[in-house]
Order: C-alpha cells, then sequence, then structure tokens
C-alpha cells in the first residue's frame, strides 16, 4: 500500500524550507515505513521568485508584521529550535555557492551526506551568529567544519555547540574539490536547471514540495504547513488539527499493522 | 482553565471565511466546553486589501493556479460541502448590502438568528446557482426565504435542497424593517467601521481572526487554516498534524474531565 515520492525544491535561505526539511526528517522513518521517497532539489529562491513575478510577503508592511507571528509560530512546532534572521536577509540571501556545492555533493556523495551538509548549511544560515555563505571562503569552513554525525539536535544549537574536535564530514581534499565542483559548467547548469525546473511545476516561493502518488498521479504542495494535503494525497493515514475536549488527548491506537513498527 | 474569544472578520464573499466559519460551527460545542467564546463580524473584504495595499492571489498567474489546488484540497476537508465559484467574482463581490443587513440583524435579532442568516448568505453565494447578492431584490429574497432552522447540512445543498414550505426566519415585516435598515446612517457606519477595526487589527485578508485568551492576550491569525496556532495560543487540548504508522489511528483516550462531554 502506500508509496510515492515527495521532491522539495528548497533553498537554505528559506526559514519554511527549513521548517520542511525538519518536519520530512522527523517523519523520515515513519514515510519510509511507507515506502514514500524524499528527495530535495537546490534551487535559487530569488530566482524563482522574480521568475514568477512574484514579492516577498514581507514588501507589504502589514504581511510584514502578520508573518513575524507566523514565523514565531511556525518555529515554535520545533522544540529546541534557535532561530535568528540574518540582519540583512535580502544581501545574504544570494547565495549561489552553497547551492552549487550542494548540487556537487548530490552528485558525487552518498544521499546521508548531502542531507548532513544541507541541514548544517541551513544552521548555520538560521542560527546566530549567522554565517553569510554569499562569501567562499565562509562555505568553504562550513563545508570543513561540519561534523559527520551532524543533525541539529538541541545541543548543536548555536555555534557554540559544534564540536570542533569530531570527525568531519569532508577531507580538506573533498572541500577543494567541492569548490572547484562549484565552478564547473555542469554544475553551474544544474542548479539553474532545477530552478526552471521548479519554476515549470508552479513554483513562485519555497519549498516548493512536487508529490507523486502510488500511482504515478503529480501536484504541487507550497510551505511547510501544507502536510495533511500531501499525507492524503498520498493516501496515508494521518490525524489532521483536532480540538479535544477538556482533559482530553488522542493515543495511539495498538493495531496489528502498528506493531511492526 | 481556558477562556477567551475568537473574532472573526468575514465577508460573506471569501471563500476562506466561509470554511473558518464552518471549522468554528464543527467545534462549537467545544469551544464553550472550553469557556471560548467566537463572534463574527461582517467587514468588506475589498475595503481591507485596498486599505492595507494588499492584491488578491489571483492576481498573479502561478498563484492563480496553486490556489485552485489548495481551495480544493480545503473544500475538500468539510465532506458533503458543495462549492461553485461564482463566474464573475470581482463584480458579484461588492456585496454592501447584505453586509449591512448582517450587521443590522445582529443589532436586532438573537445571535442564533444572525448566525443562520449569516450561514445562508454564505451558501446562496457559494453554491450553484451562485446568487448574486449584490441586488437588493435578491437580498431581500434570501432573508424572506431563509428556513428557520437552515444548518448548511449535505441534504440543503444545492438550490432544491431548501423546501420552500419550511418555517422561515423572518417574517415579511421582519425583512422589509432589516432592508430599511439596510439604508440607515447607524448601519452603514457600523460596518464602515468594523471593516476600519479590522484594518487597525492587521487585517490584509479574510477571514482576520482576533483572539483573546484568558488572560487578555491579543494576537491575530489569519485564514482558515491556523487553528492549531489559535487553540495553542488559547491554551486549548489540541492534535496537530500528525502521520501515523501503516495501519495506524488515533483514538481520544477516556479521561475523567472527557467523561463530562
Amino acid at each position: 500500500m502506500g508509496g510515492g515520492r515527495i521532491d522539495v525544491y528548497m533553498d537554505i535561505v528559506s526559514l519554511y524550507s527549513y521548517l520542511a526539511f525538519l518536519d520530512l526528517q522527523q517523519n523520515g522513518e515513519l514515510l519510509r515505513a511507507h515506502n514514500v521517497e524524499v528527495e530535495f532539489h537546490p534551487v535559487l529562491l530569488g530566482a524563482i521568485v522574480v521568475g514568477s513575478g512574484n514579492k516577498p510577503p514581507w514588501t507589504l508592511p502589514a504581511k510584514a508584521v502578520y508573518f513575524a507571528h507566523d514565523v514565531r509560530r511556525s518555529i515554535a512546532r520545533f522544540p529546541g529550535l534557535v532561530i535568528q534572521t540574518p540582519k540583512d536577509l535580502m544581501a545574504v540571501s544570494k547565495n549561489i555557492i552553497p547551492n552549487r556545492a550542494l548540487h556537487f555533493i548530490k552528485s558525487h556523495h552518498p544521499p546521508s551526506t548531502f542531507l548532513t551538509i544541507l541541514h548544517y548549511f541551513m544552521y548555520l544560515f538560521w542560527s546566530p551568529p549567522n554565517l553569510d555563505l554569499t562569501l567562499p571562503e565562509n562555505v568553504a569552513k562550513a563545508l570543513l567544519e561540519c561534523p559527520a554525525d551532524f543533525d541539529g539536535s538541541i545541543a548543536a544549537q548555536g555555534s557554540e555547540g559544534v564540536d570542533k574536535k569530531k570527525k568531519k564530514l569532508f577531507t580538506k581534499e573533498q572541500v577543494e574539490e567541492i569548490m572547484k565542483g562549484t565552478e564547473t559548467p555542469q554544475i553551474k547548469e544544474a542548479l539553474k536547471n532545477t530552478t526552471q525546473e521548479a519554476l515549470d511545476k508552479g513554483a513562485f516561493g519555497n519549498p516548493w514540495i512536487w508529490v507523486t502518488d502510488g500511482k504515478g498521479r503529480q501536484e504541487p504542495f507550497f510551505g511547510s504547513d501544507r502536510f495533511h494535503f500531501v499525507y492524503k494525497f498520498l493516501g496515508l493515514p494521518y490525524q489532521d488539527v483536532t480540538l479535544l475536549p477538556p482533559g482530553g488527548r488522542l493515543v495511539l491506537s495498538e493495531g496489528e499493522d502498528t506493531a511492526k513498527l
């Protein structure tokens, strides 16, 4: 039963992409149990916003005020997650180098390595003191320092949380190879093409989630708050938002299928 | 424990307001059990969009395509709900007369009467054959024909579902009084002031949900899909969107508080 794919087009400069990533990571085991594959595709959010004719929500004053509420509430769904918006978000958002590095790593390293560095880049961008990843030297430094077992756990939040002595994800040679890779035509094209692919699939923002169900049907989902719709589309069992009676709580029933997990 | 208020600023021409209304009606008993009061405030959506400098999402082509998905998925959360968008939505959206009528009814009739006619107006506007409520004669006809026990149940969906012989919500004299009321300065001001109130509370769209918790703290919530945030803000027990294991389901635990309901 079930089965399908979730393709996430996302830029590390999109906070809601980071939250969607965390949600999908948290539900990773369950999604695998339902035979649903998840793949992340780095894109340039700026090119998607421009290409679709959209404008960032904060360009309207009333929306900017409201979105500050929505962002705070959305972050609060991930206990322990420390987020600080970079001071000059627009300036540090032209993250071409790290997105190219991600494409190189995706095509030259195992999927788990790609997921670890993707997570680490988002963590460095969104956690204080907010590393500026538009600078190639900062990207190289981040690649060198990324712990092999980085999982964004609470202890690692805040820049002091990263233990410099831990086993690293990449060797110095691998980092050099990755940084060289960001200058190759293939990798430049890969980032451009993936961004265009998202636009062709209707994207006007990030994360743009393209879902394929077990029968091959495909639909787009936008943002980090549409997973109830994604689960329904994939035919997966889920509980929607439910107000409970005073003192009430929901518990998972012990079915025979459940016992297998 | 609990307690608080949910003030919903909404226009009958806003489909997401209709869905928020249905959600709050479905959870009406539970909200009362938590001592949460719900009040609906008719406003002019057009004036809020213009007043905040916003644009409707369908003015961007990529958003229009995506929102058709989102609308369909949002409607599907209410089994049996039949929705048809009016052919010329912009033209029939200047619903000044029915919104004034709602303000008159709100201040001259019991709350249950107000909720019934509010529901009936949205039903007539959004169900085929989509009554044009910009015309005063259609508003008067709708007021005259509204069944006293209209609750939007599935049998009543589609225009043939309304039994013309049923007891009516208003007498002919009451309808005349309501229609006259829509031309009074007090009612004209009431609609204007309520719309301005929503703008002052940060609205850039509908439904604009202004929530006050048991301690008097207030925050805005936008749309029909933020009730998990509303429940959290009010300190109510709720289940958030949850992916379940294969064959899994959630059941309400039998606590002593639960038994009271």
